[in-house]
């Protein structure tokens, strides 16, 4: 576990940013510089003296750049055990080389900018991993950097150990110089077989947050966060409450994603990964209350997000500070883009309530995945909420009117489990989910389901059962997928809905739109089904 | 595109399987072969002669074999442009090598023979990586070759080449090196990253079926199995029928998930990735019939799984030659780890049913993982059904006589999305969902839609209410989660449930046992959560 004294270095880095900087470090603690090509340029310009690689290497640069550093000397000079092979490493007159500074040839850069095939091919580098490999192989004695966002530490290090570095210093990067070499070579082997037309598929993760269990208490778990420059969920700022579970994970996805799109004020409220409550609006409190609403008793420890910056007045209406409790409405997490401080110190009234700041609109994901027994099912995202709006009935679907409410609701639907059926309602100029059911075998018993949760919170605000029939009367029933039979429509009718959406195709259409014509109702086809399982 | 003739090959495997066969075969189209150390032991000894790896490095085997290969004369003998270069390797004295044969240090099996870190570190391969990466990258040159699996195919082709490679054949093999060497440092960075304390995952892919679209027409998916050895769900024989859906494999999953660790004959069948049946008895027609009657109407158009070899008796059950065709019941799937050949062809009747071989008990996974914006939820399967099981209640629950029903309907629980309420029945030694409810933000809802099913189903059967109440009273009702309150044991004993089994750990548990015992049920506490979502 011994400092390694930083006497002789290699640099040879395609990515210059901060080397000559690094350069004078090394210098001024009288470290020999060898160096390659451009960076050598680079250096010499700033008056820093370096060894030419090919005076060690004893052989030319040759094959255009194909063959600059790898030889017998400097991998020799990077592996040999200090210990066990000293007395071998002089009689081949092999000098030590200490720290290995190397990044890749831009492969990723040149791929991303559409470089034909043989320019790819051209930027795979083989001297630079090899160098890189050996240096972390032989990390007990030889640092290796591959990353300028190492430097300063680097610097820091050398100067607080005497031109030296730690062992542990010199594991973190060993770990960091496999990490890349292993992501250099995944992105180079994707994209060869793909040229090839295969797909294939690497994902890289390291760990987050930490978890205290899964999805239950007897199943361990880990939240990993994708390797990359991409925001991801991890990328959250957890401002207050207790420790995130599994499931809170899971649920903050799920209300992040009900309110995905949005261009109004929108709150969800997620229980299960199920919204059992949606509102949109132009007002953020209004939102709150109108998604709590569409199911008060579930709303109590759901998850509950915002897509605008969060307020005091909206928060206040968790009563938080009532000085009787039971009125008092308790959450497992608030998230909005950004929070209040006033809102944030109302919120902390509730001990173990999470708050957080993430933003669903800062998180840009073509694909999701699920995996089953050693495979991958990769798929693109659900963006697409209808292709066309076609009004199927006699009395004709008002596609005018209700187009805001009718896209309102798709973004609602395709984010409920499926079978699912949602009824959606304007109500004061707010946006809101009245009813839905969910993650049904059978699409009647969504149907049922909706409706009844409906009328349960109807009867909060109606005087009587015909206000009730009236505001039913006013909704409309979207359902994620076709109809294969009449009952359904039949079911709605009777309990007294007017308007369905829903995305056709059934073979028996036909009869469908027959029935809501005979019961007076009107239909709107969107032809975009929205299965979410 | 021209054929490259092979006329020199560097050997150096670490696995010898099949090379002295491949060595003869280069032997016999007059190429010359270079080897080191254990190859060339082996091939000498077998009587092919061999040239020396140093007499074309021009340096001695040095640190303890740690310096083999790497040499300027190799790799530029590997890595000169044929066409541009000619000159240049002319001038220094580089003759090419067309074919390079290597395999890399067993990381993996000393990894899994759990050697300690120092061996581990012993046991990165440095020289090999750097010959496959530059014979892959001149790949327009030269052949390489990193899977003895494929010496047989390569011994063709130069065969059928007259001792020359194709352009396609190398470009085959150069991608299979680069997945190579990247599955090889994926494996050594997570290592390295799990000695220093911090887990990280890299998970690989390759394509597997085709797919022709996602849960959703409008969405494009792709099917992918995970690179390795194991038994995979992908893994499946394909006997007959359409196309495979996106949604057909998420719900082969959810339903093989369903008859996991089942010890009898079990069936089960799922609709939009729950079970609406399941049964276990001895006799497969009938469990097929039990798990059927637990929800007929959802079960056409179902995926229905066995855990045994499925026969004609059992398929005949579908009626698919009934001349009524009203009576024939579809579904989208049958699963079966074998399939007689007689139950084949009748199932073949029906043209686009699936017809698949595949059995959930060879397949061995202990973590299951959610992708969510970037990031990756990991936890270990759920496995464990109970850890105690303990009655609360001044009738006690007959654990004795009902072991078999608590285990089958704690399986159950554990494949249906939360909150979910299962009621399990034994008739006729058969054990058998009743009816069940799944996905719902409140638990009252579960409860009520899993007795309306139960009482759906027993009309059918039963004479009258007093019959159905029976029956009723003799299951077994099961709680994904404890319950927060008493109210869903009010409810079930008022619709007749006696029976009660739940995890427990409510801050109202004794309320809720209290409770059981004014209205005479008994209840069990099985410890165990088993939320699923």
């Amino acid at each position: 576990m011994t400092k390694v004294p930083i006497r002789r270095a290699l640099l040879s880095v395609s990515d210059k940013a901060g080397i000559s900087g690094l350069a004078k470090a090394l210098q001024a603690i009288n470290c020999e510089i060898i160096s390659t090509g451009g960076t050598r340029k680079q250096l010499e310009n700033e008056g820093i003296a370096t060894t030419e690689i090919s005076t060690v290497t004893g052989n030319p640069e040759a094959f255009g750049g194909r063959m600059k550093t790898i030889s017998f000397n400097i991998e020799s000079a990077i592996l040999f055990d200090r210990d066990r092979d000293a007395a071998e490493a002089k009689a081949l007159n092999i000098e030590p080389i200490d720290l290995v500074v190397c990044n890749l040839y831009p492969f990723k850069k040149v791929m991303e900018q559409g470089a034909d095939f043989e320019t790819l091919i051209e930027n795979i580098d083989i001297g630079g991993p090899t160098m890189v490999r050996a240096a972390a192989k032989n990390f007990k004695h030889v640092a290796v950097v591959v990353d300028p966002a190492d430097y300063a530490r680097l610097m820091e290090e050398l100067s607080d150990n005497n031109g030296a570095l730690t062992y542990a210093f010199r594991q973190y990067l060993m770990a960091k110089a496999f990490n890349h070499t292993a992501d250099y070579d995944a992105m180079i082997a994707v994209a060869m077989d793909k040229a090839l037309g295969q797909k294939s598929l690497r994902l890289n993760f390291s760990q987050g947050l930490g978890l205290r269990y899964g999805e239950n208490s007897h199943q361990k778990a880990v939240f990993y966060r994708e390797n990359g420059d991409k925001h991801t969920l991890a990328d959250m700022n957890v401002l207050h409450g207790k420790e995130l579970s599994f499931n809170n994970i899971l649920d903050i996805q799920g209300a992040l994603e009900a309110i995905k799109g949005s261009k109004a004020v929108a709150c969800s409220v997620v229980k299960h990964n199920n919204p059992c409550g949606l509102a949109e609006g132009k007002n953020q409190r209004e939102a709150l209350e109108m998604a709590w609403n569409a199911d008060p008793v579930s709303a109590f420890g759901s998850i509950i997000a915002f897509n605008t910056k969060l307020t005091l007045d909206t928060v206040k209406f968790f009563e938080l500070d009532n000085a009787d409790k039971s009125l008092r409405k308790f959450v497992e997490v608030v998230i909005a883009p950004k929070i209040e401080a006033d809102a944030l110190k109302y919120l902390q009234l509730h001990k173990n309530l999470r708050v957080i700041e993430q933003d669903v609109n800062a998180m840009d994901y073509k694909h999701d995945y699920r995996y089953l027994y050693g495979t991958l099912l990769e798929q693109d995202t659900d963006e697409l909420l209808y292709d066309k709006m076609d009004s199927t009935t006699l009395i004709p679907f008002n596609k005018t009117v209700n187009k805001d409410l009718v896209e309102f609701g798709l973004r609602a639907i395709r984010s409920i489990k499926s079978n699912s059926i949602v009824i959606v309602r304007r109500k004061n100029g707010v946006l809101q989910i009245l009813g839905m059911g969910a993650g049904q075998p059978n699409r009647l018993v969504a149907t049922k389901l909706a409706i009844e949760k409906c009328k349960e919170n109807l009867r909060r605000e109606c005087a009587d059962n015909a206000a009730i029939n009236a505001e039913l009367g006013k909704a409309i029933l979207i359902s994620d997928a076709f109809f294969p039979f009449e009952d359904n429509v039949e079911l709605a009718a009777a309990e007294g809905i007017r308007h369905i959406v829903q995305p056709g195709g059934s073979i028996r259409d036909k009869q469908v739109f027959e029935t809501c014509d005979k019961l007076g109702l009107t239909m709107l086809l969107t032809g975009i089904r929205h299965f979410k399982h």
